[in-house]
């Protein structure tokens, strides 16, 4: 209880991974952790986690769509937008811990290490989308293509269906990504037991406040 | 006949104006026109235009839906980012007349002059969505806002039920806009008769498929 009371300051921690690390899994151990231990908080997912980001969800995801890949990332963006406007910031502003499934580096994972796009326009993107909102510690779940395909769901989403060459683009797109921001990255082995990950994950964010805590930097808006 | 015969070059035209300056009627009249002289051309709409435009068109312009002004940028980014890549390059490429209801200067008169965005973002935007494909010819249909609201459909959309100030800064960014592109856009007075516009209009468009016949620019890819 003792981090929970002692916090005020927002923090953003993000889970980012490829489809089947165990994400979804780690969310919920993760959420429950923090009502256990008295931390505000609130959990979102991209895209999403407003009205209109679920529409765009719903576009993206469905596989009776195809954009093209320019296209796509704008959509990504205007959920992001929308989310980081709605639902993030003001969360962040009054002091909750954020926890998103899914946010900025999913972008450049998929559309720019996956699909080809150019990483430094996705970077643009997104930082006009968040308006500079980058999360405090980044949780990635690493993990062989091989060993997650078996783990997905039987109906595969459009995102879910692409090639296992694409997959792989994602997963060394997260791993080099992991490798440029080590500070806010933190690179887990997915293959780990829940029970380990959700212990390995909890001290991570545990850490994190605390850390954020002896900083005493407020997110400034 | 003889300018649909001769043309053998993609040539795109954008129509722009305030809601209710009669864009719908002056589109539809230049269609019939563009039949009669044998142009083959297509008409499209923005937002729309795509399965995926038009999914975005919903949420745009539906009234239950209110995104934040740059979430809104992000979505017609994505809706005009489709439809060039899907339907104008490839029909520009084909050598088809492009006729497009609203199309970058829409953004940049609602969203920037009218919301207050930066107009180098939507500029930069525009420009990533477009991949460069610029208007031959756009055609704005000005008249003062209160002309305008007498004009309009009973049912108002999200964008037309915005107040009057709004649709001020509108009107006079999309005159300023003409301005700064006196080549490319060309002013109309929309308080004429229905017969004067459609006159005035296909005078223009005709000049500008004999001008782009002349120059012998053809659309780079």
């Amino acid at each position: 209880m003792i981090i929970g009371v002692l916090m005020t300051q927002g923090l953003l921690v993000t889970l980012e991974g490829i489809d089947g690390c165990g994400k979804s899994t780690q969310v919920e151990l993760l959420r429950n952790r923090m009502s256990q231990e008295g931390i505000d908080h609130i959990m979102v997912r991209e895209p999403g986690g407003t009205a209109v980001g679920e529409s765009i969800r719903q576009i993206l995801l469905n596989n009776k769509y195809s954009p093209s890949l320019q296209s796509e990332i704008f959509l990504y963006m205007a959920a992001r937008s929308e989310l980081t406007a709605q639902v993030i910031r003001p969360a962040l502003k009054s002091g909750q811990l954020v926890l998103c499934d899914r946010f900025t580096d999913s972008t450049l994972a998929y559309q720019g290490f996956g699909g080809g796009a150019d990483l430094e326009m996705i970077r643009n993107l997104s930082s006009i989308a968040t308006g500079g909102v980058v999360p405090d510690l980044t949780i990635l779940l690493d993990l062989p293509v091989e060993d997650a395909v078996g783990r997905r769901r039987t109906t595969a989403d459009r995102m879910e269906s692409k090639d296992i060459k694409f997959h792989r683009r994602v997963r060394s797109g997260y791993l080099e990504i992991a490798h440029n921001e080590p500070v806010r990255i933190k690179i887990v082995n997915a293959l780990s037991t829940v029970e380990e990950l959700e212990s390995i994950i909890w001290k991570m964010v545990e850490e994190t406040i605390i850390a954020k805590k002896n900083k005493r930097t407020d997110y400034e808006f």
